[in-house]
């Protein structure tokens, strides 16, 4: 099948300028299709590419720019999987580096484990040369400002307040590569005034993310806690497994989620074919994706047809 | 459905005192029954006696006894899982409690976070009172040893000496109660010689547990990475859904799991019909279960016929 890529930059009720934030996942997208139409070019650099554009744009709720814990710091969570061999690498709880999802590749490929935490993922980035950096360099006064509204808030609870109020601006990609390959990888700074320590599924193998040649690859974004009770993105390929098209397993997903945790969200999804589906429950969701055939499209709503 | 429990106690290859292993399975299959059979007992509060009580006994690997990081420290992962309603707490890399399910259940009940990690997860304990302990009160000499013969064999990978050379005797339970609600949890120290901050199956809803009333409940044990690749908990409930019984599901995620990982483990699983299951394909895994029926039997091996 012909290559493609599909990325998001989260799902959400946006309060936010849809200018930039579609302009930057069509930059993702871009970025990931770069290294597609290269000869050689893999799913899995395509997803890690199109990842780190928006880690690096401070748009989006990951690497630069990503939301703040109840101390007003930066702790990173990503994953990262490739469909050939269900390999996968992942990290939690991350300050120090520019890319979360760059030091999950790291874990994946030069040490015998899939999940590192904190400060030991720290120290391993370190050691293999991935350069150190001060949280505050992660920080920006969007953010800042976002956790003071919370603050003002002290009313509602976390959840209430990033169920409704706000962004899960996470950052995820998918895409399929001319060898037939799926790859998928997600990147968060999680959600506004989390608690220290708090990890939602965008670094879980199975919520935040799945790949597996066999059937596909999915990154999904939205209420992580509500995500990780229902396994969104291994459900979403079971449910490919079943017959569903990636569109059909993209919504049943989503209203199952709803429907057992009353959680809202959102997924992209590439079949093995190439076929691609993508969906959410919270009413917009920045989306971009590239083939040669559909050439780049990109927005900023779900297809969902009932909203 | 009358109550039953079913605990693990790890699937291995064992190089131990098979009676002590059995008799700590026992105990704690025991202590989940206590509960079961007093007037409005819970499957939650059976599961979290039954690995309490693992975790305070220093056969298994997990609390006190965990195995140790390379730094020769114990850093423990556990999860809970209420299949009422998929509400779930977990925490990951926690150094200074005793039993880390009992700091699960309270992210559970007093947060609005599921998975917390490494030092907010301590400090979130120590905010709500669980007593704070040095991390060498939960450091055995029987650990200190493996970790010992482990550096000795520098020429094997750790993955390979952990599949092939020692046990992976992570402790789990899940339960029915008279209510038709199940649960389940896992506790675990991780393996020896761990990079710190490897984090394994066992915390993550959907590897290492899972639970939901309208399927069962499982719980695992095995090499976490490849445990986590396959999502092996939720695997076996959606084989569940679509028709297989406990005891055949338990089969057929871990064949799954060895096709396409090379991954060896192990898994309990109690239908919402109170019906059993579980197996391993590490050769050797210590189970008990108890019910009304049946009274208590255990363990130290698995059913799987072709072994």
């Amino acid at each position: 099948s012909p290559p493609v890529i599909v990325v998001h930059g989260g799902a959400a009720v946006c309060d936010c300028d849809r200018s930039e934030w579609r302009a930057g996942v069509e930059a993702a997208a871009h970025a990931g299709w770069s290294v597609l139409e290269t000869p050689g070019g893999t799913a899995l650099d395509a997803v890690q590419a199109a990842v780190q554009a928006m880690e690096a744009n401070p748009v989006f709720n990951a690497g630069l720019g990503s939301c703040l814990t109840s101390e007003a710091r930066v702790e990173m969570d990503a994953v990262i999987m490739n469909g050939a061999d269900l390999s996968a690498g992942a990290v939690a709880g991350v300050t120090t580096v520019k890319s979360a999802v760059g030091l999950a590749r790291s874990v994946m490929e030069k040490t015998d484990h899939v999940l590192l935490i904190g400060q030991g993922a720290e120290k391993f980035g370190e050691k293999i040369g991935i350069p150190v950096i001060h949280n505050d360099e992660l920080v920006t006064e969007r953010r800042k400002e976002q956790l003071a509204r919370l603050r003002t808030f002290h009313n509602a609870t976390n959840a209430d307040f990033n169920m409704k109020m706000q962004g899960h601006d996470t950052v995820g990609a998918v895409a399929l590569d001319s060898k037939g390959n799926v790859a998928s990888a997600t990147s968060t700074g999680g959600i506004t005034g989390k608690m220290p320590g708090r990890v939602g599924d965008s670094p879980i193998v199975g919520s935040g993310a799945y790949a597996d040649n066999a059937v596909g690859a999915a990154s999904t974004t939205g209420h992580g806690e509500s995500v990780l009770k229902v396994t969104l993105a291994r459900q979403a390929l079971w449910r490919m497994e079943a017959g569903k098209t990636p569109k059909e397993a993209a919504k049943a997903v989503l209203d199952d989620m709803m429907a057992k945790v009353q959680g809202r969200g959102g997924i992209i999804i590439v079949g093995k074919d190439g076929t691609i589906g993508f969906d959410c429950s919270t009413g917009d969701m920045a989306w971009a994706h590239c083939s040669e055939s559909k050439g780049l499209q990109s927005g900023t709503t779900c297809p969902l047809s009932d909203k």
